[in-house]
């Protein structure tokens, strides 16, 4: 569902430090979104936007700037406000994950939009009444000054999660042991360990099961268990010689 | 479990800007998190920290500053190592969001720390071999440049959620109406559309239930049912006269 994050736009209403237009391409560009709209940025292009992008030149230089927010969501079939509190007769308020979904969701049908306020007041009114759906990321109600490309940077990575899954880069996995595998294991210790005296065979208590479960935890693969076998014929040999 | 977020220690591994160890404290305070503890800083305390944490001046002030990751990671019972690839003999890499979930399970026992490398180089690997847990943030592959402060923003809210859920501020929630109410609103419905003939009552087709799943969509309030049995009155009367 790659392509639905081609879909997704981030709208930045009238944003007053050019830092931070560079700082939302970088925070974007790491999700893999492309799409930026900039309604009546105070300045911009700049050179700050420019040195905060850090790299998300081309972000930056496909940014489309309109004169009001209206033309940022022409086309859209979904635009999100995202705010920090509900307001009278908006529509309805999700978490920015919910949200999230349901961008990726309505993106199959076209263009979605992410909307953003201003640094020191967040949207309008009748900005935040355009829109369809209010998102929220949940946070310290003692302290919500989340900075703006930090909140499109949550935004965007929750985006990216619900087109894409959520899951680490493909790692080579160590081969695993097989269940009998694990048993030879398991009787291998016990006889070792009963003929050092760690513990008597005729009343083991609980120490066995307990191994067992720190076994388990560890999730040994293939080439552990055989050091561990390893480990235990060297015990056994000390203990013979 | 809020005071799960008291045990979290954000730890900065030899930051280079001040600026970014100031928007990492406001990034932590937007979460609920208060414990910044800094190795090495290049320069600290520092104006930029200061000017960049907007307000955090608490979290910030609040700093430890310790010479060694060790010092750093002492008292833990887990430490979680932030990285944007695995390395050999590395421990278990997991996503974001699933090494927040175990730190604050483990939380209950005692301090975890989630370790952050330079801003250039991210962590060495000795640095991330003393911690028992990697964590990765998904980002687009072709530019994982992630800033500093945007990844501890990243993970300190995936943190905040798995401590206290993932939910919005509460709401003054409309009144819902009854299953009763919404029978008598599609009654309603049907028989004022029948009597201006919008549909044929002998071969109504798909019309109702279209209507009636427009209407679920909806999720009418009490108030919303109100007004639009209203409006079906007026329909009536505007007819009749």
């Amino acid at each position: 569902m790659s392509d639905r994050l081609a879909r997704v736009r981030i709208v930045l209403s009238h944003p007053t430090h050019p830092g931070n237009i560079g700082a939302t391409a970088r925070a974007m560009k790491t999700m893999g979104l492309t799409q930026l709209v900039l309604v009546n940025p105070k300045r911009f292009p700049d050179p700050q936007a420019d040195a905060l992008s850090s790299n998300a030149l081309d972000v930056l230089g496909a940014a489309k700037v309109v004169g009001s927010l209206d033309e940022a969501l022409a086309g859209t079939v979904l635009a999100v406000a995202t705010v920090s509190h509900t307001y009278e007769m908006a529509p309805e308020l999700v978490t920015c994950r919910e949200a999230a979904a349901r961008a990726v969701h309505d993106a199959a049908s076209g263009d979605v939009a992410l909307v953003f306020g201003t640094e020191a007041n967040g949207l309008a009114v009748d900005e935040v009444l355009k829109c369809s759906l209010l998102a929220h990321i949940p946070s310290n109600p003692d302290y919500t000054s989340l900075n703006l490309a930090q909140a499109v940077q949550v935004f965007a990575y929750e985006i990216r999660i619900a087109a894409l899954g959520d899951r680490v880069p493909d790692v080579d996995r160590a081969a695993l042991p097989t269940f009998d595998d694990m048993q030879h294991l398991h009787a291998h210790l016990e006889e070792v360990l009963a003929g050092i005296g760690f513990f008597d065979p005729e009343n083991p208590k609980k120490l066995l099961p307990r191994l067992r479960r720190l076994i388990a935890k560890a999730r040994l693969d293939q080439e552990e268990v055989r050091i561990l076998r390893g480990l235990l014929n060297s015990v056994t040999r000390v203990r013979k010689s």
